[in-house]
């Protein structure tokens, strides 16, 4: 069973009468009264990450996945708690120093204050991180509208291939390597971009999941679908020059998660300022694709004009 | 390294510019200028809880030991967010029902609102949970004051033999093993007390890992010490009679923790308004002890009046 079909079917009808919650149906929690907007998440290893010889890379990647919950929503993080589970040898004073590190390194660069957390013993490796930021306003989820055009920040696929490079699946010289495993373990968030999402997006999601998966998210609830086209999918060059030269396929790299790249529609009326914006910002932007009407399926279109199906279409952790 | 020494010496340091935090050094996160109060807290398998084969019960037992967190401080709680992680089989359909139906009963009866979550495989069952509240102002640990009486509401130890019980350790009659699981699994919180200790309680905490333990840490950044007199530790009728027929030592379930009784001091010209308050909210209440000065060491008197040492002074989550 999914998580989210847990998450729809046992606990969603619990939060009928709490509209905060956004009936359990979007990246964060918004209560408008307080202005509290907060993101929940729990990491397990080898599952949401791999390889803890790194803790001091893992805590990054981890903490900005979190953080990144409320940036795509146009939300300044501001607080975050950590609670690990783990055992003597994870949380060793060798480890414990590095995280220490890491996280003195992420509040100095995004402006975050721990705020509390607990620590438990279990031979399980786990995190879950909370993050919380104040807002009278968020993007919310849904939100698209029929002919929107759908943007997307960055770079996809990287993080991915940094992820084949780890398991050993994929072998690269050493400065590729270390450029995808950069990629993989330290995602960029647009901070800069934040409160700027307000003037443009009607709606909005971080990819975490894969682009295709969270498309599907972002509007799963409302009658509309959407049309990408793959030729408008931006891949870093890098990637494009291991695609070419192992002769792989561009869509088994675009939509594999742990990008955390922001994705987001807007009225066509809007390209003037969002092109403005971003070019100010120096941040790369592409219109991938737009929204379409509920009575078509949504469309993948490959490079040659085909309408192409994808059969995974993300990353989902199932029971 | 117990969990409160890894918090110290590694991550203290992180939150020296948020004043928010409480240092790490309270069981709640005040942020005073947004009215937010927050506890998180991870309850492992094994570890927190016993037997998930009563899911209903078990989730009931950690989301009240999360809300007491609030509820000990002067703040009602009014959000929660649960994160778990676990298998096929701890998150079977049945086990889902049970959980989902727990939750709504305890929606009710503490009138809190579902917010969020989580959900993730592991092997290793896991929940974190979050309570979050709207107050002005909270009681903070380590606000004691010279010559305060310390007092502790209800009667502590049920919890612990409840869990005697579970374990197997302790063999009773039916009505009696009834009536220490529910005070195991089901604790009593005093909502009705919460905003009334602003009225006189000058420090407080709730009794998660024994009454010695707790009160270690009530006064732990203080120098100051505390007398606690065995006799006046309130204990139930039934604890009592099962000490006499068993021939057991009160000493030793007094301080098992998981009783969420609170405890908290005040000055000595409180005592009426104590006395009027408790009696108008029908809740026990028992002046167990003083606070001293901190030149001498903190003493447990015995029912003879002799000084005794306590070896294990409540429970401690260890790596």
């Amino acid at each position: 069973m999914h998580e989210f079909d847990i998450i729809k079917k046992y606990f969603s009808k619990l939060s009928l009468n709490n509209k905060n919650s956004l009936s359990l149906n979007d990246d964060v929690f918004f209560d408008k009264s307080n202005k509290l907007v907060i993101s929940v998440d729990t990491y397990v290893d080898k599952s949401h990450f791999f390889n803890f010889e790194n803790p001091d890379l893992i805590i990054k990647k981890i903490l900005r996945s979190s953080i990144s919950d409320l940036i795509c929503k146009g939300v300044k993080p501001k607080y975050y708690f950590i609670s690990g589970s783990g055992n003597k040898k994870t949380f060793k004073k060798s480890n414990l120093k590095k995280i220490s590190q890491a996280l003195k390194q992420e509040q100095k660069k995004f402006g975050i204050h721990i705020s509390g957390g607990d620590t438990v013993f279990s031979n399980k490796l786990s995190f879950t991180i909370i993050s919380i930021g104040f807002s009278s306003n968020i993007v919310f989820r849904n939100k698209a509208k029929f002919n929107d055009d759908i943007y997307v920040t960055g770079s996809l696929g990287d993080s991915y291939m940094g992820l084949q490079i780890l398991k050993k699946k994929l072998f690269l010289k050493k400065d590729l390597k270390k450029y995808f495993l950069k990629k993989y373990y330290l995602p960029e968030l647009h901070s800069s971009l934040t409160k700027k999402l307000f003037n443009f997006a009607n709606t909005s999601i971080d990819i975490s999941d894969g682009l295709f998966a969270d498309l599907d998210k972002l509007i799963n609830r409302q009658k509309l679908s959407y049309k990408i086209f793959i030729s408008n999918i931006p891949i870093s060059k890098n990637l494009k020059k291991i695609i070419l030269l192992k002769k792989l396929k561009k869509v088994n790299f675009v939509s594999k998660g742990d990008d955390y790249q922001i994705l987001f529609t807007a009225s066509k009326k809007k390209s003037r300022i969002i092109k403005r914006t971003f070019n100010s910002l120096g941040i790369k932007i592409s219109k991938i694709g737009n929204i379409s009407s509920g009575a078509q399926k949504s469309q993948i279109i490959d490079e040659k004009g085909n309408k192409i199906a994808i059969k995974n279409r993300g990353h989902f952790h199932s029971f």
